[in-house]
């Protein structure tokens, strides 16, 4: 539903010039400063009653705002630089609570190197919002997209799946900007995202975007300990890393993976078949 | 109050490598893809029942969307390339409506010559959200700060003040691009900003930006018929330009100025005394 919607609105919107990638990827890719690179722009926005609960600290409020643009960069292979930051707060959110958000927004910044160069703040009737710009850069061989699957391609995903928004992990997550980076240098990745819906909504994206099909088995999805296989596919908000890769790659891949703490599974594999791939439960819809 | 509380959340925010201009102008500014090229970034939002009405037409709210950040690019003396498009909708907003303020935001699009290249949606408990990031291009030469006036430059602003809500100019207001462009062309402009908030509010951050004070005539400024001289100074949204030159440019400017539909108004100077301006009531406070 929200894909369709979105585009059905975006369809015949102007795209401009310079623009390598438009709608519908992780980030958008346009030229950038240096030669032989390319710029990287994102933006996002997480609300009140839907990305995070009244009552949740604000210093993991603007630590999940900045971290989820950051997941999006490092999707796309890239080294975020600037953020520029927009809020819009009802009256009766404190000075104290608005401070802790940027307190959140600091810690990632500073973790993640980015500068924070700019924004906007409104008030507004009801709704938190809290809205992130980050642009990144990347090497033009070393930028990756999700459209670039190929069937026969094996995919794997990162860390565990499901459970995210009981356990907090949604506001704590460590967006893979390492990890991200050492495959897009090492690895020939030919499609990449973070999973920020749920494997159930975000593979088929990658499926359709590369024009392939899937097969994988649910029953062996690295699960977070006490989800059901359901919630691996569905719970959404896991900021893990979907990627595929040539079959012949898989054996390197394996033995030269240098983050023993953070687990690789290989999920399945993509297929020339877009209308015979695995059912899955759809994974969380902003607009369901 | 919004100023001082924006300065305390943002004091201690990194501010990154290639940072050219960070918080507190009109836009940031980074590097650019060409030599001698700056980047600007902008970001902004608007929000319904702050910033539009609930029923307020569909297409002047994309088309107000867009156009309020190519206001501020335009004060830089900067072209706008690419736009990312944020929304956080109610689910009680029609896909009708939707489809409406996004038909707004191509017009804008279509108009300055902008592509749209990327953006996110969500569901909003309550509010509608919208949510525009610009980019823009400016030659190193022609960028313009609010911080750049010097004692005893002249203060113009472009167009009348006051009654933008009133006649609903706040939505359908034409940025004016073209008309900082030629500013920035061909006259050595010391400071420039868009005038968003209301004169009231915007001439002390010019003058605080570069540590002036400022002299002006309210009694002079250009109305809008029917409006006060207070309405001039506080209604804010006119989205006029306000900028200061050297006084010995201004028999230049007044003669060269080529847009006779547009009236241009010398409303005072800047002083050497920051604590000695004209009072004036304060312009719109989103935070009030």
């Amino acid at each position: 539903m929200e894909d369709a919607l979105i585009d059905k609105l975006t369809r015949s919107l102007p795209e401009g010039y310079h623009t390598i990638v438009g709608i519908g990827d992780d980030c958008a890719v346009t030229q950038s400063p240096k030669k032989g690179e390319l710029l990287l722009l994102k933006t996002d926005c997480i609300v009140e009653g839907i990305h995070f609960e009244k009552n949740a600290p604000g210093k993991w409020v603007g630590w999940k705002a900045l971290c989820r643009a950051i997941s999006d960069v490092a999707a796309c292979g890239g080294i975020p630089t600037h953020a520029l930051i927009t809020f819009a707060a009802p009256s009766d959110v404190s000075q104290r609570r608005l401070q802790s958000v940027y307190l959140g927004i600091e810690r990632a910044a500073r973790q993640f190197d980015i500068g924070i160069i700019g924004g906007e703040s409104s008030r507004s009737p009801s709704s938190f919002f809290l809205s992130v710009t980050l642009t990144g850069s990347v090497l033009r061989r070393h930028l990756i997209l999700r459209s670039g699957a190929h069937p026969g391609d094996s995919l794997f995903v990162t860390g565990r799946l499901g459970g995210s928004l009981r356990r907090q992990h949604h506001l704590k997550f460590t967006p893979r900007l390492m990890e991200a980076r050492w495959l897009a240098t090492h690895i020939p990745i030919h499609a990449m995202m973070d999973l920020s819906d749920g494997l159930g909504s975000d593979l088929p994206r990658m499926a359709k975007a590369s024009r392939t099909g899937f097969e994988i088995q649910p029953t062996l999805l690295p699960r977070t300990p006490g989800c059901s296989v359901e919630q691996a596919i569905s719970d959404g908000e896991d900021y893990e890393l979907l990627f595929a890769i040539p079959p012949k790659k898989e054996a390197f891949l394996i033995q030269q993976w240098p983050f023993p703490r953070l687990k690789l599974t290989k999920i399945g594999y993509m297929t020339a078949h877009p209308k015979r791939s695995t059912p899955l439960a759809r994974g969380y819809d902003h607009f369901k």
